[in-house]
């Protein structure tokens, strides 16, 4: 498949432009063909007019039309085969396996959401049946649900370049919920980028989608994203990256005359608590996973376990000297982008100023290599050293050991909101430290027991969110069919006429959705006669 | 019952310091004994320290514990009688019914959010079961629900005393979510202020609820507020009251180093739509409820109608007729402050400058009395003058007369963010307007077909919320009981044992809630080891 490099708005192609810039292969630091092309602010503009002027009639399709879509986008993505592999590979240096797992994880997405919007009843539809007889005042005929914010910015990821760029669960969500998407791709992968936006494109044609449902734009820097999230016609944003470019692309929403909800998933140290019964039962066991799961994806998952705490003594010497054994042993791995592994460089000079290396991996070759590393410090030292718990894109993790009991929970209350804890625990440990977790509820989105925080489950129980910095928004989750919620609002409409109102809250309950009846779920249809009938 | 104008720290008293101030009667503008106290600096932070060290038991809490403390607070508030009554009234100016309707309203908000955490359902629990045989790898148990935000500061009203005050529907809806709480008292009325914090701290010490659970603080000027939403153990906040004060809160909010959300309801226009077909079939009977709607509380609620769309010709000279004899011949008016009472005056004078006063009814005797206004202006002139579209709190409307129905729907599409659209349509207009319709959607959060916008019902469906500016987050509402959902976020528990976990949560559903389970809704209990015993 042949690459043009251009920004796809709406249903025509960007211009070439001066602004030009190419992906790099990570794996042998060498540029990639073809040359790609910042989108003009006028085709920005065009961009964001054009979801705004679709979004009058997207808003009105009905779900299983946008069902339709959603299902046609994840065909299409499928169908690209290993031409869209070996791009994205060429462009991350992930290997080509977890580019086809990342793809499979991709389409079943886009048709959750399609099963989620053809169930309907996420929308979350009440109805309080009126009562003409009511005194002093009959009570009228109220009834809301769930409906579109309207058009949205979606920043494509640097180390997801399927499951949270152009096609991924923010842009999923936002099509199912009913709104328009204009996508920033990521500079790292544009060929990527491309092929899933004709994907993306092809099926919203097909559907029969208003132009400007969909449109990609290209542009290295800040210039084109920022000016996304300024446009008015934009109502929200949904962004995954470093907390640097997340702050900085809320305050640009949250500074606009209207200002919008901008999603940001920003940065985890994932903190791991390895609770004494749990070590003594199984310390092996934990320190191969733990391994395992802090150099998965070579360190790059924002769930990668940084910071792992465990009470100082002999069976903690053998845990550490496991790691350190792994890590030895281990694989090379290549980092995603120069600055990642310029960060990542940066960040083991500093922190071996704190921490000491027990142990670091093979070096590759060539290109962006990173070694795995660990390092170990005490809680003291912890404590003091802020930045052993800020996070460290790449393989590496930080064994902390403590003292005392007291030690473990003023560490849990300082940290910073994070994505997830993790805890090993024998139920006899779960009941010793209730409080610890306590405290971690009220620091975290997840709490894993007894496993590890990569590999995070897409179903509709899960959330990947949490308290600022981990996100800017702790209400929200980027993963899971609770993603959509992020991208709607209520809207209530009282004393309407049963054909004025949208199927979802019509009298006969035409779509057979959960509706909450005067408080009581139900999939009945209702009579707004009834009090009168009884009276 | 004697005030002492001290702010209530947990459960003792504030000081008294020397930022004194009184409430003032608006009937005649005299002063109203005794003097209050503005908390200093450190009993603000104290305030904050206790309610954050009050949230690790009180999240805890299970939902039958808080609903006999909200209940509680109901029936003492009820006990306070006709003290709390006759206080209320000498701080308003607002008629003795009106305020004893409040109290009802009051009370009940407390017991419905009393009987919504005692139902359960509301936390949104969820369950994705597990699936050990799964290739390549086995699938984690994962379980999440709701779980309180953390302390909450609340602005009291000037417009509810009581409904949207103290113990008003934001105390109402965070406490029931498990969230402690830090009112800052209105200084409008403070008297009635104490008399509300005792019945609530009466209820809490009663019930058993840690000290820092609530507290209420007194001060003029914005200082107290400030401190409030800086504190860092404050993590959301809500506010009812003039864009200015509302969007400065959010911007505090947004510039602390962890930022929160913050829930304000800032002003609204709330336009009324007169279509031509309910014109000519009952346009006196909508003149008539129009006037009631506009001077309903002499016009001093958020969803008063203060501009109204009607298409020209002799019909709507008519309705502009009736609506002027009623306005003439109405009542006067007292507004409920000093601030409202000259901001309404110069609001009148600017009006005067682009459009016509129709008519102006009786002035009041004394105090901040105010004159019932009807305007009237043309299209053109509404769409060049953009102050009409601006909210002017008090007993005053604009009529608005357009030609065509291509100026109508401009209009729609121009304005800001509303609370409420009201619609007087027949059927037939109803299909004729659906593009009105669409439009109204994406600008309010509901939307009154026949009937008038005052007189919010609160129920299970009711939306009080909008896009800005209407409100700070059009996800939300401040009315009904979707409004507990701004105080929570969704926690996630992977891989834990049944004991560990919530109730809401265990496999039995002890609450017996209902839960998504898989993805479908059921108040079954679950087996996790389903998948296993199947194989």
């Amino acid at each position: 498949m042949q690459l043009n490099g251009r920004s796809r708005i709406g249903y025509e192609l960007g211009t070439e432009t001066d602004d030009r810039f190419r992906a790099v292969n990570p794996a042998t630091g060498a540029d990639l063909e073809p040359d790609f092309f910042g989108a003009t602010d006028v085709e920005v503009k065009c961009a964001a007019d054009l979801a705004g002027q679709a979004f009058e009639s997207y808003s009105q399709t009905s779900a299983a039309d946008r069902a339709a879509f959603l299902r046609a986008a994840a065909r299409n993505i499928e169908q690209l085969g290993e031409t869209l592999v070996e791009r994205a590979v060429s462009e991350t240096g992930l290997g080509a396996d977890r580019i086809r797992s990342e793809r499979g994880r991709t389409a079943n997405q886009l048709r959750m959401f399609a099963s989620l919007i053809e169930d309907g009843t996420w929308v979350d539809a009440r109805i309080d049946l009126p009562d003409p007889e009511r005194k002093p005042l009959p009570k009228p005929d109220v009834r809301s649900m769930l409906r579109p914010l309207g058009p949205v910015v979606v920043f494509g990821a640097s180390n997801f370049p399927l499951a949270f760029s152009v096609a991924g669960g923010d842009t999923a969500s936002a099509l199912a919920a009913g709104n328009p998407v204009v996508v920033k791709a990521h500079n790292a992968h544009p060929g990527t980028a491309e092929l899933v936006a004709n994907a993306v494109l092809d099926a919203a044609r097909e559907c029969g989608m208003p132009e400007g449902v969909f449109s990609v734009v290209f542009g290295a820097g800040s210039r084109v994203g920022t000016a996304l999230v300024q446009h008015p016609a934009i109502k929200a944003g949904g962004f995954t990256g470093s907390r640097t470019a997340g702050r900085k692309l809320v305050e640009v929403a949250n500074n606009r005359p209207e200002p919008i909800p901008f999603y940001a998933e920003m940065s985890s140290t994932n903190p791991v608590f390895v609770l004494p019964g749990a070590l003594r039962e199984r310390g092996e066991q934990i320190a191969a996973g733990l391994h395992g799961s802090f150099t998965l994806g070579a360190g790059q998952f924002c769930t990668k376990p940084g910071m792992v705490f465990i009470e100082a003594g002999d069976a903690t010497k053998r845990f550490a000297e496991n790691v350190s054994k792994l890590v030895s042993g281990g694989s090379s791995y290549i980092l995603l982008t120069k600055t990642i592994h310029s960060s990542y460089e940066s960040g083991l000079q500093e922190r071996v100023r704190t921490s000491e290396a027990l142990a670091q991996g093979p070096a590759a070759a060539a290109g962006f290599g990173a070694c795995a590393t660990v390092f170990n410090t005490d809680a003291d030292s912890f404590i003091g050293n802020s930045e052993l718990a800020a996070e460290l894109f790449g393989p590496s993790t930080v064994l902390v050991s403590y003292r005392t009991r007291e030690q473990l929970l003023a560490i849990a209350r300082s940290l910073e909101g994070q994505l997830t804890a993790t805890i090993h625990a024998t139920e006899q440990d779960l009941e010793d430290y209730a409080d610890l977790v306590a405290v971690l509820e009220q620091k975290v989105g997840r709490i894993v027991v007894n496993g590890f925080p990569t590999g995070v489950e897409v179903g509709h129980a899960m959330v990947h969110g949490g308290p600022h910095p981990a996100t800017s928004d702790s209400r929200t989750t980027s993963v899971g069919s609770r993603a959509i919620l992020r991208f709607a609002r209520p809207v209530c409409y009282q004393g309407f006429p049963d054909a004025a109102l949208p199927p979802e809250l019509q009298d006969a309950n035409p779509l057979g959705v959960w509706r909450m009846i005067d408080g009581k779920l139900s999939r009945e249809a209702v009579e707004r006669n009834r009090v009168a009938q009884k009276a």
